[in-house]
């Protein structure tokens, strides 16, 4: 059989290059195609719940402070996680009294006031609303894993230094229409704008923890412990978040 | 201004054709390259624990299976994750009785074969195995936050489609040495690296739960229970978590 002409020699054929350009043009499409699969938002809506865009999940260009400024490392992470674990005492008969654990998409205020306070946005239907009425103590874990420092520093998720807060306390409703109220609303719809859309007769109202103890892992050598009064005096905008907002939002600030 | 040709009538043109090739081939290498740059490995190690290269944080090419088949769902997202936030039961002095939360790598068996069980490598050093020797009651949470998929859907992390899994029952020590030991542990060592050089001093075992609830939020219309004899039963190899560890990374298997 002949040999394939080399594609430098074979640029004269007409036929030739026809047809590998109708497969490059093919190529291309298709990874235009599939670039634009991943970009799109799929118009999939479902009930009252819409979709959300969070660029959160990326890794702020500012990153972490020094692993050795327990009390601004403590905010950060907690002031730059969209979700948090909580952990609650279960109420459901199959497991009465087991530790429960389940997802929530959290604040700690406003891109621009971070108040190292997690709020919640909680329906009455969910696990966790269910189980605290019963018992309100909970701890609140959240990681940097989340923000991909950890993955982009190659650290196992459970590598002490990629930096994990777990706040324990006890879970409060806040009264309708007070200050702090307001200030938690629109802080959850600010970070969390499918929230606003999210199903009316769902019986949403916000909580907050009333924190008893703050323990941390961000580095070797054990957890840290981190007085309550530090934690919440500490001056701290989270500007990294905003202006990591800015950059990548369209959000009125 | 004259109309620019049709595509169907310029292909005689071999100029117009070598010009557009061209153009078509550096399209085609920008784009290899740029998927290229997002696959290669850092470099990082660090005193005794060594760096850890994860891709299963990206979103795999099949996706999650149908929300409807809930069996394949619950055992494809704990496959499909690295990590779990595990609640136990708190036996530190400050918050004694309280829910706690904390961060675990796991695994449910190789990459070639997944059990449905969790799996962890735990030191007494850790808050949770000394919660465990109390009380040995614990839920074990994942979600698909973990792989991307929520991002990529533009879904909140709270938002029901982007599915979470929650195993509640009691953890269960592995006798060194038992054929289920060295599973385990060869399945938690292929998929964290890190783990093989963690500090030896830390006293390390395996536990695994048996699984007495496993709740699962995946679509709209609130939780749903799957029994634990069928997601046990469920013939599943996790086929395409081994594929992409194979195209993107150089894993001995």
């Amino acid at each position: 059989m002949p040999r394939k002409k080399a594609f430098s020699v074979s640029l004269g054929n007409t036929e030739f290059i026809t047809r590998t350009m109708r497969t490059l043009i093919i190529f291309a499409i298709c990874l235009i195609l599939y670039g634009e699969c991943k970009l799109l938002p799929k118009g999939n809506h479902h009930g009252n719940w819409i979709t959300n865009e969070i660029s959160t999940r990326k890794t702020h260009h500012a990153g972490p402070p020094d692993h050795t400024k327990l009390v601004a490392m403590a905010r950060y992470v907690l002031h730059n996680s969209n979700w948090a674990s909580i952990a609650t005492i279960s109420v459901l008969p199959a497991i009465e009294g087991f530790p429960f654990s389940n997802v929530k998409s959290i604040v700690d205020g406003s891109l621009a006031n971070s108040t190292g306070i997690p709020y919640f946005y909680v329906s009455p239907l969910d696990f966790t609303a269910r189980d605290l009425m019963k018992n309100s103590r909970a701890t609140v874990l959240v990681t940097l894993e989340e923000t991909r420092f950890c993955e982009n520093q190659k650290y196992d998720p459970e590598d002490p230094r990629c930096t994990r807060l777990m706040l324990s306390g006890k879970m409060k409703k806040i009264k309708d229409g007070s200050p702090e109220y307001e200030f938690a609303k629109a802080a959850l719809f600010e970070r969390h704008p499918a929230m606003a859309t999210w199903p009316t007769d769902h019986d949403w109202f916000i909580t907050k923890m009333k924190i008893a103890q703050i323990a941390m892992v961000d580095w070797f050598g054990g957890a840290k412990y981190i007085p309550v009064k530090d934690y919440l005096a500490y001056n701290y905008t989270g500007t990294e978040m905003l202006q990591h907002y800015r950059q990548g939002h369209h959000v009125a600030l």
